[in-house]
């Protein structure tokens, strides 16, 4: 702190950004006024400028938008979308039933992209120092399946056998490297991960909506940790969907299981103190 | 229930739902094809048919993405801002940082649009019963000043003169409204508030961006309480942008004043049990 | 504003506060010294300190530490605790994990008490202007049913015949009401409605957890928003324990339903774009 | 799923808990009549029942409730207690504002007596292989300080020279295993680690709320996660006081600064698209 600046100077420093710039009667975003961004910017293309810092060219906005709209919902058996139903009938506005519900996209719900970026970040990094696709994808694989058991964050699905949404997503994927909005690379590790774990397994285990998305994100320049951010904004989408849809039935304190259900009590028998 | 219903139909009928269909491979929004989708609808538009239950033409979807993206951000003053940003601090992910602050976007801080489209919907209810516009809009004005003192939800702001976005987004609004898109409806109810209560006032009390994006989602046809989850949509973006900035900062558990500042304490003075 | 502040001053007052004064090495809550509570008060007598300024007689603390401990859990059917479970499979933290829980305490899952309360307290403020307490109830019920179809807020339960915690809760409020730790006026009145009720409908509405609790939170001079805030105490624990027990299992993204289960689609048929 | 259960059976085994049994007219926590415990036990023997599985002996009892009593709070300059007061004005309910609180009980801001545990748990572990004391307590010291260059967890504070509840916290501790409750062991690890790092610093980096608690829990038996959910516990209270009383405020939508103050705005300057 300097000793020359007044408290109230103190006090807005504390307060520091580079995003938005206010006075009475003038909002700008990232430099650009306010303005001058209503209607000439598309909303993924605010969502670039607000995350990025500058404005992307159509292609990329349109590019990301696909990749936001691809990810909005999995029903009523995804943890957020259940949650998101629950709570709009407990009683608490639409902005509360959709906060329980994004609270929970964590590392397990929401983190697939995310580490499913910094794994093909890690090929991609091997690739940089001279390694080849192959190798550098068959030398962090064989790093990751001696630690773990697991699946690879961004392949395979416990319910679809192909999740239809990541062939289809990769397919544009390869149409917009064609024309050179993007160039092509995490697309590339991404198939030869899926290709090495198919030799290695004797089967496919097929990319799914995180390993497709986050190549996109990937893709379009976006670190890691804001992949998980990015899904965020796109499953709010169906948050709110199923959260306003629940909330236009009678249902009160809606519990996971028909009312008339219990659950299994699998403790202490009955007891005295 | 029935009592011809397995226990399986029973527990999956408790879950019901119109917005999604799956089965192992393949997943519908709506009765569409998640793959013909992917590619093919915005960002908005996508976001359109998960809470109406139908696509949008492509201008409806043009107008909702401005809506969306006008109301991003309004600064770490904004309590929803401030504490997507002093969560981030905490050592939670970015998804609980967005939660804790998507929370509080309650009736004060994100309901104004949904009570200002309440309003607007009302004075329309009147004149379809056949009041003229500014009959209906003097009416409903007489009844809120009546039992309230404060501001008409939409209008006035407490630190800008003239908020920046409601002017754009009404100008917006009447191009779409002569291009038929929209009929124009809510804007002229809006516009007939504001001259209403300048001429009570003595002063113009101007729209604001609650009362410009009700207008929008109100020709639209978005029901008050989505107004709400739109709001929620939109500022989720100014709030991920906080918190992943203020997540590349070293701070750590970040307080509301500069760390060496307190706070006036007005209680007790010291005692003894 | 004053001019004569300085900018510290001024931000320092911008928060203050009955409940806590600190310097380095010192932390006074309510005037006492912490290290003078410390080992002193009891939870319950500290939770009292907190939220009402002063300390309560022993018995007023047992007799709230009595009520809190009532409601800590009503199983897995109970939304909060459901949500508790899901969450704590998601990869979030368990601090995240009870946020999204008690999140949905909201005026149906966790208002019934605080809307008992404000129902006994206006019969309690018309026997103060001088209606008997039968004449008072019948009143108050009168109008209550005009209005609302439901239950009386603390009466009934869709599970429990009788709810076993209300009558072990009456029955302890009954002996404190003799020791003249409380002076069970909440007790009567809400036997009174009990009666009321039973009379009119021919058949016993038993009191629940949520109107003896308030029975007792009344008694003890809490305001009717605090018996809510004091059940978010109580069930928190219920809550913790929950998410504690799902997190030693195996679950990951744990659904409401069993996993091989969907739900019911309900909406729009197959269909092309 | 064995094939012979009926879709009920297998929807009630997929919701399973040692914690709660209910039938209707009966609540079994641990397999206790609920009406045997409200009145039997206290509020922190509740919570231990509830966490644990089994009764705490009285003594056990109160020593928790003392531990959970001394961080109910620690003014507005945490993040928890700030985002309290925040959300309580902008028009959400008391489980909100509470909610959007505790879920950043995160690892920087809750997490700091969960690391503790784990620190001191190690130490133990280490002695139960045959280390001294010293030499397990250097070793661990040792390990630490070459990997990371913060503070040991639950030693320190950026506020306080010396954390007035800790010492308090320790003597009372002492006093415990004086008595036997419980047998002393973390309490000499703890005093062990603020010994060798004062020599190794030359100067006292005494111990803080985090790390005393960290002591009484782990004394107590309780695993290292669970020392953040009691925390939750414990720091609610605070937060629920501050909720409230900000409540009873006129703010609305209070930012963290004085509402005529702003932010230092450090990015790009003015620009046009």
């Amino acid at each position: 702190m300097s000793e020359r600046k007044t408290g109230r100077e103190r006090g807005e420093e504390w307060w520091s950004t580079d995003i938005i710039e206010m006075h009475p009667g003038t909002i700008r975003l990232r430099g650009y006024e306010i303005q001058d961004l209503i209607g000439n910017v598309s909303f993924p293309a605010m969502i670039w400028l607000m995350l990025r810092g500058e404005l992307p060219t159509e292609e990329q906005a349109v590019l990301l938008g696909i990749a936001l709209a691809a990810a909005v919902d999995h029903g009523p058996q995804a943890p957020s979308i259940a949650i998101a139903r629950i709570a709009a009938t407990c009683g608490v506005g639409i902005n509360s039933a959709m906060a329980s519900a994004v609270n929970v996209l964590g590392d397990v719900h929401g983190g697939a992209g995310e580490q499913a970026l910094e794994f093909y970040g890690a090929i991609a990094a091997d690739m940089d120092g001279g390694a080849s696709l192959e190798d550098a994808v068959r030398d962090r694989l064989d790093r990751f399946f001696a630690e773990t058991k697991g699946y690879v964050p961004g392949f395979g699905h416990r319910f679809h056998p192909v999740d239809p949404r990541a062939p289809r997503l990769l397919e544009i994927t390869r149409q917009y490297a064609r024309e050179g909005v993007i160039n092509g690379r995490f697309a590339g590790i991404a198939e030869a991960i899926e290709a090495d774990i198919a030799a290695r397994k004797g089967k496919t285990i097929p990319m799914n909506i995180d390993g497709a998305t986050a190549v996109i994100y990937g893709e379009l320049g976006f670190p890691p940790t804001l992949t998980r951010g990015l899904f965020v904004l796109s499953r709010s989408v169906g948050i709110l969907a199923h959260a306003w849809e629940q909330s236009q039935k009678p249902d009160r304190n809606k519990g996971p299981l028909p009312r008339e259900w219990l659950w299994a009590y699998t403790g202490a028998p009955p007891r005295k103190l």
